[in-house]
């Protein structure tokens, strides 16, 4: 990764400021229960997501940097590392919602005690690694709403963070039309200025075969076209581990769709709402978007081809996360960046030449590349900044408690 | 039961409301977060215990009894029925853990609403339908105090509830002596006058043969001695399916005893303390009670054993819960009632005669009469005035999150 | 045990001979794929039990009790030892179908050396080990049963093992009357004369409540009326872990049982046969028969209760085994011994006073006393013989393999 | 696919009769209990590969395309259909050891008659369709032999099914060289001559950066100084999912090798053998093979380096199946083709404009393309004649009880 922050405001510390403010103000509305819940080994409880972000800079930077710095509490690497083997033991996995205590206060005290010895010492210390960690905490931004969302769809109240919206019917759109994309050899892969995962890397040379993408990602209208299809029910729409997981799980409308008398509703941060038909679907795993796309006579893009189709376009413009309220895939958001992930169908492999990041951090994205498929463009809850084209998100074939839609591919 | 609560102080009233001050009392140190922990399926949140008992005075009392009562929340009786089928629809017990809303204080301010509107009716309500909710809530203070732990133990930070006292080595006692036990044919069960749960009856007639039980329980030093010999690597001492479990959980000491250096220390709601030899083993499943007595070359006493020689004594005389305070087992206490609940050899089943209750507080009991044991006696987080010689509690093989210890008996 | 097996023929050769024989009867239209199949952990292989059987006799008589003699084979012991954990590491319990060698024939030539070593010293041996021996080989006789027809049962193609009868349908009964059993204290325990297993003394005394049996064991016709009624959907009527079985598993019917076209067929070693609704019910298990005793208004007997109904009968007079022929259960058969096995109320545990035997042999009833229940009398696959008055039977209350059907009781 | 066979000897005829017989000639030593074991669902028994192979020709072949054809037995189609959804019903995969009949003569007796009703009415029928039914049985020749190594592997006699070879230490190579690969646009796929899977094509152009690969395979003595250096032990060097199946299933080691004193043995259809370090490793895992790169500073090469490198060389010179005999991994054998298949990076997706067959053979390859990794080049255990630089074999990164081994690959 490089040392330049892109998009950095006026300098590094009213950039980390601003991001660290925000991850507080995201979780303003919770009690210490709602911030200790833990609904599945895959997510884990806001207060968690608060203290581990906090635990990369006062482990990577201050520990590391600062002469003399005494960490604030012995106990809370152990508590809130999460995966970093190299930095020794720590709290189960599945087992982080049982830390009642510290409290939620207890964290954001831990919080500004950090905040105020990096912030006072910055001018000492590796702007990288801060960036990293911002970097780092913006994807804990969007995991804690991702988690709060399953967390809350748990309770049957069916709680809403942000206060519910009035419920709106958009228009849904007419079929989608076709982009042509470039053919040959490209490159793809982060371009050296300014900040990168290490996965991102290095750009390299690709090639690409005749193809087109979508003008816009699937409706919900669409899916609603899919159900009525028998879609659920037919082997041969499906993956053969797909088809195992619709029957296992008993799979038959994507996450968060409740049925309601007739129709469907759907759950979010917003509470249960009525589903808008011309809103992009989401909340949906990999198995269902490889099927729409096998039924709707078409595939998913490569990471390639999706990527050469992004590099021009502004990473910042679409719809993205930069408050506390209420957020939600929009209808008529037709851009590749923002709104929805968008599932490709190019699995998580290191690209040519790809070398970890030395030490701890290095740990952060190689050891995951197996078994899980590339999604691309940002959604509804990454934070606005932290897109870019050559951004690789990542998840495992079955999961779905992302805001993860699709866009259609083809041959051409 | 009958419709005569015994010990009752002044009135029903005074007791109704002494009873609910000690549920709240146990819980004054807890946070929202605290109370809303459920470490396994077998426990339940601090939270869900107090809404819990709530519920049964509102739906059986209250609603069932006083015209025109409304439901303080109609959403509570899904999220805090518990077992009772015939009261429809529920909260699935293994994520009552998810339930952050509503809070603690919002279920404290349930607690007043039912106090006030049932004390306020009370001459006009169903006493025994009170005492049996009354002796419900004194069940429920017992599990709230056995889960709170399995709850902290889950911390690695080990937090204490109630204040550390200071570490005290006991007097280790010398080897027990033996009581001779009653023979022939005697009477147990119920006697009628007084509340009893509908499985403590009908009284009746039983046969005894001769035999001796203990006069302590079983002690740590010697489960200690238990240990050295190689006991819980030998199966020719174990039940069969108790040696499975031995093997597939890594047992290899009481529930709460943690390896230190080259001793032991036990984890408790006074937080980690030294290991006391001289206290009672507690804390163990079935299993092992059964093989510790066929180890020591004895028996676990049949429960109409117990009960025929704790007849005579006084259920109130032991070491019980009185006060949200530090309880714990004592060394020295050697009474049949109180400090540790006394596994026994007998399986949990009907009575000769035995029917359950009428209505949905009938499905209370009779429905777990299946492969559980008995134990009796009480323990240190029984609430005093709750024990009797008739008192029948039961738990699986496995279990042992609850203060459980062994007597031993032999044939005489 | 006793050193007298009862009804031994002319001679304990002669009987050793003719139990030796029908083992392998049972086994004689059977493939080697046939014999080495394993449907369940729970089941053997049918060259498993005309091993393990055999094992027996070369490990605890002839190889502890001939001087010099030398194993057939030496890993026989590792294969075909079962739970004995004092004789040793052995083929785990679930691994026993990858056995496909030795084959069908080899096992055969094994029984054949060790019958004939055995035959040959029969004089200097230990009687009292060789019918124990041969106890032990009935029971297995019973499970190979058991264990085959749950076997036949994973083949779509429903093999039959016998001939296929052609259907009868009999005459349904009229209801049951009732039999008043004794009353006060009884004795009840094996005499001491003639064989019997350690678990079924020592012969005590208990006290037995007033109290009928029904004349018969409940029907077929009669359980479709307990389907009719919609049981196997109404909670209330199931003990806890019952419901939660009937759940998990989704139980409608005996096992075995076949829906086809409006009614239904049952399974058996003579194949898919139309169900006979005047034959007993079999193949339910202690949830099912609990819960039709709780819908019948009954109860299930306790096993005191059904032994001292039977103690004055002839234990081989019923619907028992006798030849590797078509063997079920039959309509009309009515007494207490033989055509299915009667489950109680009981609790398979220790009688008062009660010790294991000495050795390797005495882990044999002693270590599964938890958890399980007593059936009673033995059934249509068990070998005519073997059956007593105070014969004790176990099984878990979910299993249901074994041809286990109900008599009602009820309080008087 | 296209019509004609590659290697296809005098005629078609002659071809289908050497590959059925070959199957035939695998089996011949095996009872027909041996033949019915499955170790576990992932495989199956060698009935069921010999069956099921000759269910593939009698459906898509006789059935569908000889007027009046009858099926031999109208429930195999139940019994020996695999994943073909397409086509109705079947098995459940891991209760295809449940099958003891038909026995393995029967199934014989089906395959005399469908290679009769086939090779008399050849010249009428498609050459493509029966061309793919040969190479779908030489697929299932080499999941037989895989899976009845790991039957016999549970048989604690650990039985060879050929003769056990005298143990010959080989010589230990010295270290690998490096070739250097193509690079830039290259094409990789099917040709379109021969036949070739639908998941081979299309050819199309991808893009090779600087690379070499390992001039042979890895050794087991290189293995062994993995195993030496404690990289079992050392998170840091594996996948995340590879380390929490290191630590599930206790990995220490290849599987099939066993400890004995001071070294190892390793077990195969040659029984179990003295290892010999200068042979490759086989039967890894992706994760392992994965792992072994990291510690070795180099990675595994991507199937369009290994296709790129192979498109020149004979792919039948190497060591494959070609008789009924002793196959094992060979010391010495350098070649890409046969030895040992050889775990790439890539993952199994579809290339460019890949579109599965019509039809439900077109079930055949694509619906696995989730999860899996590419091995390339074929093993001892591979007929041959199957093997084309093109082909494109594929396992879960766990599996391991196939060929599998590693040749490294570096950047340049």
């Amino acid at each position: 990764m490089a040392t330049q922050a892109r998009a950095e405001p006026d300098s590094l510390a009213a950039h980390y400021a601003a991001v660290r403010a925000l991850s507080l103000a995201l979780a303003a509305s919770l009690s210490d229960a709602d911030a200790s819940l833990q609904p599945m080994p895959d997510a884990s409880p806001a207060k968690w997501h608060l203290a581990h972000t906090t635990w990369f800079f006062e482990t990577f930077v201050l520990r590391d940097h600062v002469p003399g710095y005494r960490l604030y509490d012995e106990s809370f690497a152990y508590l809130f590392n999460s995966y970093y083997e190299g930095e020794g033991e720590r709290q189960p996995r599945a087992r982080r919602g049982m830390i009642s205590r510290p409290s939620l206060d207890e964290i954001r005290g831990w919080r500004a005690a950090v905040d105020e010895a990096l912030l006072g010492a910055i001018g000492a210390l590796p702007a990288d690694l801060i960036v990293l960690g911002l970097n780092h905490e913006q994807q804990h931004q969007e995991l804690m709403l991702m988690d709060l969302t399953a967390a809350f769809f748990e309770n049957p109240l069916r709680p809403a963070v942000w206060p519910r919206a009035p419920s709106w019917p958009s228009v849904v759109p007419a079929p989608s039309g076709w982009m042509r994309g470039a053919e040959g050899v490209v490159e793809i892969g982060h371009e050296g200025g300014g900040f990168g995962f290490d996965c991102e890397g290095p750009r390299h040379r690709t090639f690409l075969h005749p193809h087109a993408l979508a003008e816009r990602t699937v409706t919900s209208a669409e899916w609603l076209g899919f159900i009525a299809d028998g879609a659920y029910a037919d082997p041969l729409l499906w993956l053969s581990d797909g088809w195992a997981w619709v029957q296992d799980e008993a799979i038959e409308a994507p996450l968060y769709w409740v049925k309601e008398g007739d129709g469907w509703a759907r759950f979010g941060l917003d509470g249960l709402q009525p589903l808008d038909p011309a809103e992009p679907v989401s909340h949906i795993s990999y198995y269902e978007a490889e099927a729409f796309a096998r039924w709707a006579g078409a595939r998913l893009p490569t990471e390639a081809e999706w990527e050469s189709a992004a590099a021009s376009l502004d990473p910042d413009g679409g719809n993205q996360l930069d408050r506390a309220g209420p957020v939600r895939p929009l209808a008529g958001e037709t851009g590749l960046f923002g709104n929805v992930w968008e599932w490709t169908g190019s699995a998580y492999l290191p690209y040519p030449g790809f070398r970890p990041a030395e030490g701890a951090v290095g740990e952060y994205n190689g050891k995951f590349m197996c078994g899980q498929m590339v999604l691309r463009g940002g959604c509804c809850a990454t934070p606005r900044g932290h897109a870019r084209a050559s951004y690789r998100n990542f998840y495992y074939p079955h999961q779905r408690w992302m805001v993860s839609g699709l866009r259609l591919a083809r041959d051409l």
